[in-house]
């Protein structure tokens, strides 16, 4: 028990200090260790696994949707980039630059890609010729590099890990639709994979990816009350494809310029799901990305059979679910506060007595509730325990974040909720810029997103009175 | 039939010119692209669904080898590049630097990887106390860049994919299993999933990897008579730990330096794949790493019931194979050479008289034979073909090795075979680097590997006639 108590006082308290407690659970539980490497980190196989959860779920989504992998250069010449105005002043700022290969000084700079809407057209201009090789619908996978001044883990790195889908359609209408789609495959991912619920709408003008028509997001709220952009889905309408020259032959034989689309995820959402669903006690991780979703502690490992029937159960779950049995001499009280801290969302006991009477104890960790499970019934009552550890996610954070979202309708009322509230606020705005930016400016939260799902709460600009044109949320971000 | 000749004519034919026929295959059956980046590829859909397939197979064999997946960053500071001195002399003259990050110049120049043992060893320093903590046995799945003055696709490119196995262990027997073991794991993966048969062995002196003590390859020989390494595995010894100051306390409580490995495949084994298998058609895959195992091509497509019994064969056969049916209008001839170019292993053909006699031709990429098989036989009989093909095309690569393998005991017959048979060359060896070099000079082929299975072809080395040590597998390399 001295072991254990050591485990847990080591994390902060989230109510203490928030961010102490985040980057605890992100060392203590194995996700990540910093690298001599400014602003990198290493993922470790506990955090990779996580991604590599993400990764395989996404992957089956993006092809069940008619998306093909490639992959792109990491580099990017500097006259490439420059193509794209609105997107070379986006990016260029905060891009890192090879200018020596070998020895040598290399004629052009080449920039680590940020993002690689400019590859991506450069490759289109060349393979794309008729409308019949339209739609283009791909999809990489990749690390990205932007050369920010801070750092935090997942959240915030020179270099992240992300998919970057870059999509080439006929008609402005397909183009708009693959947007939405998408952007409908990430919030879903996040409801039902994640269980993360999330806000669904469009970014303003002045909070859109550079170069783009139109920006949709979806956004989280974490436990903090602070809002995680989870994922983005951008439509381009043809500018790019101007810009790069992308033509086709359409079906009246004129030459036409494609619309386009691009969209990603990346390890951020890592970030977001420690921050949705974790407590003091360290990692909370939903059902379907945990890297081991039951963990068997044999109880008295000492005692004839114990081990044996824990092995047993182990085989018997491995055909429906992620599962591992510790057996190492550990106390069960260690152990018990080493998963708690990995969030593994079962913890699976098997003891003499649990074998006399055919059963074993299993322990949620989003609620801590203990169930008896007879040994014969294990194949059907851990996936329904699974389901219903997701389900509580789901429910906790959603309940959570409608506990954290206010409505302001004058100015007076929204400066308030922003200083002594954390959380969403919803507000009507007129739709001006500068209204936008005065808010940010006086009450210090920004534009989250003007979500699909619309509601009426006054007439009136919350911030000019004038005639309201939509609803935004509102709200301080990471 | 005019645009199945067009379609073929365009592949020069291996005799003719061999480099030609190689990247004529590479752009046609659309795999790779050029891109606007001196030395980095575009990799298609198609080429990255074999580099997909390839991830998947050696992921699942490193993972039930006990295997762990990590990131490390992709920049390398210069300082740690320089620790271990006979890496960097290997790698630093081919390395890109990044030096400004945004407008502002950096403190310390950083290179992209091009290969990560500086990495994993400062992360092992900070992660590892105890012998407890071993062995560790982490990869990563990337991309490394090393500034190379020519390039070819797949073969050699300043930027390409792979995966890095780095492992530390407690003991130097432990350390030198490990380097075997993965070895053994390249070679059977490359001779019973991708049909390439390999000679294993391990390399002279000269040739280690920067910074090895041992460095084991896997060398296939190709259709022109040239050798690829296929996959490497090296022993550092202690060499790394002690420059990199990982130490760990031992069972004895004495603090001592842990012995260490390393290993990779990279896209170039895809070079390899087209290279052992490739005929004047194209493409000719291995039905286990081919992204379509059978194209179902339908005859007379305007016929009732045609393409529903092609659609119905199809979603049969998903259960035992990756199949696809083209219902373009394409005619057929035009889909045989579309898909003989990508070396689709099998072809299906289902025509109104097969339909009446419950049968369908399947045709064999790799020797043309053409079998009629009953449709109620269709989940048996196609994965025995498949394994058919696989079989055959191993069988084919290793005759072909078996007859471009030659024996020299003398100078002279060394000589003269280098001149005029392209292929290994086995020859004896003193084991001293001025005789090697002198070979290479005098005859341009240069030391492959010292098999591990070893005969005895005479007493004396070929070049310098003293005692011999080894017999030495010789031979023109990509």
């Amino acid at each position: 028990m001295a072991e254990e108590k050591r485990l847990v006082e080591e994390i902060t308290p989230m109510e203490e200090d928030f961010a102490k407690w985040y980057t605890d659970i992100v060392k203590k539980a194995e996700l990540v260790e910093y690298s001599r490497v400014r602003g990198c980190m290493v993922i470790r196989p506990y955090g990779y696994a996580i991604w590599e959860n993400i990764q395989k779920e996404l992957d089956a989504r993006f092809k069940a949707t008619g998306h093909e992998n490639v992959y792109m250069p990491m580099f990017i010449p500097e006259s490439l980039l420059q193509k794209e105005k609105d997107h070379v002043e986006g990016f260029a700022p905060e891009v890192a630059w090879v200018t020596h290969g070998g020895s040598e000084e290399l004629a052009e700079r080449l920039c680590v890609r940020p993002t690689s809407e400019t590859l991506f057209c450069d490759h289109y201009a060349q393979i794309v010729q008729s409308y019949r090789d339209l739609p283009k619908l791909y999809n990489q996978w990749c690390s990205v590099v932007r050369w920010e001044k801070t750092s935090r883990p997942f959240l915030r790195s020179v270099e992240f890990l992300w998919q970057e889908g870059h999509t080439l359609h006929e008609t402005e209408q397909e183009a708009i639709e693959e947007t939405e789609r998408m952007l409908n495959l990430y919030a879903d991912f996040c409801e039902n994979f994640l269980a993360i619920p999330v806000v669904k709408g469009r970014k303003t003008e002045s909070d859109k990816f550079a170069g783009a028509v139109m920006t949709y997001a979806i956004e989280a709220l974490m436990h903090d009350g602070k809002a995680l952009q989870c994922g983005t889905s951008h439509y381009f309408g043809d500018g790019f494809a101007r810009a790069f020259d992308i033509t086709f032959q359409a079906r009246d034989n004129s030459r036409q310029h494609p619309f386009q689309t691009s969209w990603g995820m990346s390890t951020r959402i890592i970030g977001g799901i420690i921050m949705s669903h974790g407590d003091n006690s360290g990692l909370v991780l939903p059902p379907y990305v945990a890297p081991v979703q039951v963990i068997i502690v044999p109880i008295a490992t000492h005692k004839e059979g114990v081990i044996e029937k824990a092995r047993e159960i182990e085989e018997r779950l491995k055909k429906v679910c992620r599962v591992k049995t510790d057996t190492t001499d550990n106390s069960p009280g260690w152990k018990f506060a080493e998963y708690e801290m990995k969030g593994v969302p079962l913890r699976l006991e098997i003891g003499p007595k649990d074998i006399e009477k055919n059963q074993c104890v299993i322990v949620r960790r989003d609620n801590r509730e203990k169930v008896f499970v007879s040994l014969d019934e294990l194949e059907s009552k851990v996936p329904e325990l699974l389901q219903a550890v997701h389900d509580g996610l789901y429910e906790k954070a959603l309940k959570r974040r409608e506990n954290m979202t206010y409505t302001a309708t004058t100015f007076e009322e929204f400066a308030k909720i922003a200083a002594e509230n954390p959380g969403f606020i919803k507000a009507m705005w007129c739709g001006d810029e500068a209204c936008e930016q005065e808010i940010k400016e006086k009450t210090q939260v920004s534009s989250r997103c003007i979500p699909f799902e619309q509601e009426h709460l006054s007439d009136t600009c919350v911030c000019c009175g004038k005639k309201a044109e939509h609803m935004v949320y509102w709200g301080k971000a990471y």
